[in-house]
């Protein structure tokens, strides 16, 4: 019966970081299935040398030509990131959703480089109580509805450090000396954001230990002084910082140098996993929290109010689509356009202040603005705008509020 | 025609603060109208003293009878502002309503007065380009169908300061020597938030100075170190700060103070206003940014992803009612009742750490809690979770994207 | 004061049908104005001669080139009716649109007329008390910001039948011997419907005369036997009557023939008006019945889930937009983005059969079908479907459900 | 590893009908798991008799006290039935739910069951293909977290129904002549509804044949003559025909009488099942849908325009969480109350029209109508509504899209 379930692969391509459990990974596919592997690094600005990986792929038996390295930084921004923050999407009222955004863009790859190399599946390094295994597998099941995939985790018997690193071990995985004791938590970093889960973070009522944090400098030693910038945003996607034209990617490295600097984009979270049951992660943005709100800056006098209310409607739901995996589900897509078709006028820039953790518009102008002063001013509006208009405009907005109360209050 | 509008009250209660504009409107009722005028002053914590309005009502020709001045901080805040918070309602993504949650109640206190008194007309001081007369006067009619409304603005000729001043001397309303020049900017505060908009703020583009602000210290000035705090909840509302029970309306002002001190809840934004244009308002809501930040932070714990997420959906639709003015509306309250509903087990204590500016959730625990450590650790489980369970979901999760990709990418 | 809204036209295009009612107001509006007026009279398909209404308006006064008479039927179905219908628009669960539907096209003739004649202004003849008044003045202020709106009937005194006849004689306005009396109810008409409403129909107890249907025959009077037809659908458009391909208005003209026939399409329905009063109407949309029914058939087949139930989320809201008069903003677009973008693959047949009253979807096919008979059979599936992975399925979407559980029932 | 979801169940509760499955099951419990087996027989409307089940669970050797058979057709019709039509709940728009809302009442039941008699698990006949496992175990396990479940068609190796029936001979469980051979089609009954799907059925394209239709006569063969009927609404819910007074399941049997004679309430639909793939199935409703039908209209009447668009809104998500099976989560109680909260006034009479096939609203009255022939009429109105109003109701509605055209257009 189980055998449907039973996955044979023949070539396996391996989202590979390089580090302990990820060789692990590499080497039990090699013993359990008799499989060719091949090795897929990405950087998506995780701040860690590649080639390392390379290095210890080739240990482990890989040869060259199935050890990929890419550098995915501006697709990543560019294609995912942007357009996500054109929904000023963040998942249960906060979380900005630098993970969930990055696993799409991973599996696209492991995907292409399957097809590239006749692979016939992959392989990702998630356990099976988290949402990652969900992110990388629908994903990959939407690019290739036939790709095999390999979750070792729900498959193993090494459910402890000691086994894992006892099998290490036996099959001459090398084990750097650092790795030997448990971190006291878990994390994932890239361009957008690193976050850190479990262990010490497990009780939600201790506060986050400071040294948790490495993305950003604690909001007390940060500068006593504000720092402003000014963001400028075509189509809705930022592109110069300072008056400085940037690439999607350059633009998220120069901010989040500013919000390291200035203590920006921490956030405490118990959030509600996909697979069922709540969890408590510690999150550093600092230059995704400083963009969004740039952005929601420069939307106040870009947008219309029919557009910018339905994007507050779409968005719980588009969040919850990228945190669940859904990237390239056909309703996300659907809520792409409709989002993408609000952005074409949301151009100007943006002035915001740095101070202490936060990131505050203090202006934002654009040669698209809807603000009309001269609609909105207390002073002499030279008739652009007709005061009694309002009492038409209430007593119609109110007839059906009134049979009502003659109904039920009379 | 036109008659069929014309409104000839004969009793009118108006929305009276003792300042000079509402003192021109209650002269300029009875000389319109030659009509007897009920004045009603409300305390919603706006930090002045109610009795100087009563002297100037009597001042004014009002008789004992006909003043009315009510303390409602504890209704505003135990059944307008707590229900709200119960939504996490934000207008637009930030502005957390505190003007727009007031007039309902104010609205609710003109009718009962016009009830008690026999009036058959209410006034208000709102200008025909904002939301408030909007709110007034759609609760007004929700609650009195047969109610006239007089909203002087929207009907006198008055249409610059100096005409206003100019008739105020010449139907003997005193007129305050510093109300002769004309203020930078105008104001609304109640307990929950002051905000002010217009002249010195009427472009998007400059910072609001420095003297806009009178809730909160300047977070520059405020304490160099975090001071950290507690609030307990029951049923999703705050009942206690720091361990020592408080009504609603005292928790609020504790919080206000809290929040004053360590320069919270300042807010710049540009919104869009329910009569059609945009505005930039500038909100300062110390108490209630710690409260909101907190109400959220119990929720995490306590309310199951699904209520959450239903939660977070609703949520845009229920704060454009409020905002709008339509607080007595059947779908506002289907709302509450949904959102009510959700809120029986939010109970527990969330702790926060404010800081320049900042209220952020570092702790939360509660005795109704739904994080699962054990579901959720890295650690052996003993069981709680079968990581295995993971696969069956993902498939089915995955059958329709693999079913859509075999057409579309096959 | 009121000079503000005090309309000063200097040429006027009138959306003109050649009827008592508007040629009436074609001379009150020279009367009133001493303006120029240009008439326009569309062809939406309300099987009404045009060029009587030439000859009308020349007998007025109209020299030749201000007289427009366009055949807009094409247009009407392919960029109106259609994209409408790939939402599965019905409002408050039943109403399909049709008057709904006509007005922006109408609204866009009007002002691209204008623009070609100078004209400063447009005017209508919808009264103050419905719908189109706000649907034809929305979408001309949403194309042209600066244009003039007249709409007599709220400016006028002419407030019964008599008064209008009078007004008319006084004037040399031709009063057709059957206008003399009262119509017993109000219609209009154009390729999608029929719509009918007030006196007769105005108590929603009474049953709907058999006269007031005209696009119909009554089901007790349809054939005895069942026909059969097909329809095929491109991108979520039909494109082909039993095999016969078919421009969008051919289609609709004959799909209302079928319809007619067997009695279809008929609905008596109280609807709310967007102006706040509810009002009875009786709508007969034959072909366009016929029609939505297939369109959700074919979509069954080729829309994916996730697709087909965000349309059907959003659909009231889109709905609504259209009642409303909101064609032409940008939340209506946004909607219509993410509409069309689930449509591509929506291809194939829907087999109906049409018997006394109803239109039944009775088969459908597709060559970009996503039902897999492999997958749902209850025979043996060749390992598509593995009905292990239902336990893990189930056990992860339980498992908030027995932490939540575990706490509440405990 | 695979230990942790191996359930060893001491006592077992079993949805048993007395047919043939489901006795092949009660026999697999008993001989796979040594265990102790309880049956329970419900009572849904189904139409056949349940004392055989009792006898056919004796013969296979259950103790009297380990029968039930309940009857639950008022709690069937009054908890679950009429709170879901108080949505008009339609899942996928056509879809009245019949199946879907029969789950969680024998869940309920089962695990109330297992309370009484001590048993530590329930077992159901449903496979692992569609929608009522999922729907039988979410409920099951929000009632109570820790039962076990056991879903034999998800455990064992009969899938073909040679080898159920060789199973059964071999364990000396009674096989009907009759069910020697392959049913047809399959199907699912209840007071509500019948369902039939598989087999013949399963070709989207082929014509449901006539011979798979239970519960309504042919539309063809239905008399020629209309029939009329009235239903009373107390606060949302039907409580009389013709003016007799009934009970819930009283008044759903008389409709179902009235339903089948007229041919009314069928339904072919392909829709998309929970666990992946889309599904055809063929529905009969016949009290179900006249009484849906019946509902709308009296809230057409009764209910304000705000709370029906609500409503309308909630509507897909609210039949999305039935069709899936989550009845007992808090998402749906939550829109529960939100939507029982909108009843309280929703009283009245609805006349009905039932011809071959359609169910046709013709009237409706109410002693809470917010029908207002006075403001309404095309008459003169007395003054109840200002047209006047109009004009500053659609100026102010348009103003941000007159700002936005001047950006865009100008």
């Amino acid at each position: 019966m189980s055998e449907i379930q039973k996955v044979v692969p023949k070539k396996v391509v391996l989202a590979y970081s390089g580090g302990l459990d990820t060789s692990v990974i590499l080497k039990w596919l090699q013993v359990t299935y008799g499989c060719e592997v091949v090795t897929f690094t990405a950087d998506l600005g995780q701040g860690e040398e590649l080639e390392p990986a390379r290095a210890k792929a080739k240990l482990l038996g890989i040869p060259d030509e199935n050890v990929f390295i890419d550098d995915l930084r501006e697709e990543f921004v560019r294609d995912f990131v942007f357009p996500m923050m054109r929904a000023n999407a963040r998942y249960e009222g906060d979380y900005l959703l630098g993970t969930s955004i990055a696993r799409p863009l991973i599996s696209k790859r492991l995907i292409e480089i399957a097809h590239e190399t006749g692979a016939d599946a992959i392989a990702h390094g998630a356990t099976g109580k988290g949402n990652d295994q969900v992110r990388f597998e629908l994903s990959a099941y939407a690019l290739d509805p036939s790709i095999k995939v390999i979750a070792p985790w729900r498959e193993w018997d090494l459910t402890s450090r000691t086994a894992l690193i006892a099998w290490a071990e036996q099959h001459q995985v090398p084990v750097p000396k650092d790795k030997r004791g448990e971190s006291p938590f878990s994390t994932d970093a890239n361009l957008l954001h690193t976050s850190s889960e479990g262990k010490v973070l497990e009780d939600p009522w201790e506060e986050t230990p400071d040294y948790v944090y490495s993305r950003t400098v604690d909001p007390e030693q940060a500068p006593d002084t504000p720092e402003y910038i000014t963001i400028d945003f075509e189509r809705g996607d930022g592109v110069a910082l300072n008056g400085e034209a940037m690439s999607p990617a350059s633009l998220l490295t120069a901010l989040n140098e500013l919000g390291r600097k200035h203590g920006i984009g921490r956030l405490d979270l118990v959030e509600n996993r996909f697979v069922g049951m709540k969890s408590r992660g510690m999150y550093e943005t600092p230059g995704g929290e400083i963009y969004a709100r740039a952005h929601r800056g420069i939307e106040q006098i870009t947008l219309d109010r029919g557009a910018a209310h339905l994007k507050d409607e779409l968005m719980p739901k588009y969040a919850e689509l990228i945190y669940n995996g859904f990237w390239f589900a056909p309703e996300r897509e659907m809520l792409q356009a409709a989002i993408d078709h609000s952005q074409s006028r949301v151009n100007g820039t943006v002035r915001l202040k740095l101070y202490k953790g936060m990131a505050s518009v203090v202006g934002r102008k654009s040669p698209d603005s809807l603000y009309s002063e001269r609609h909105v001013t207390f002073e002499d509006d030279a008739g652009a705008y007709d005061q009694k208009d309002a009492a038409g405009f209430i007593k119609l907005n109110a007839l059906r509020l009134r049979l009502l109360a003659q109904r039920d209050r009379g």
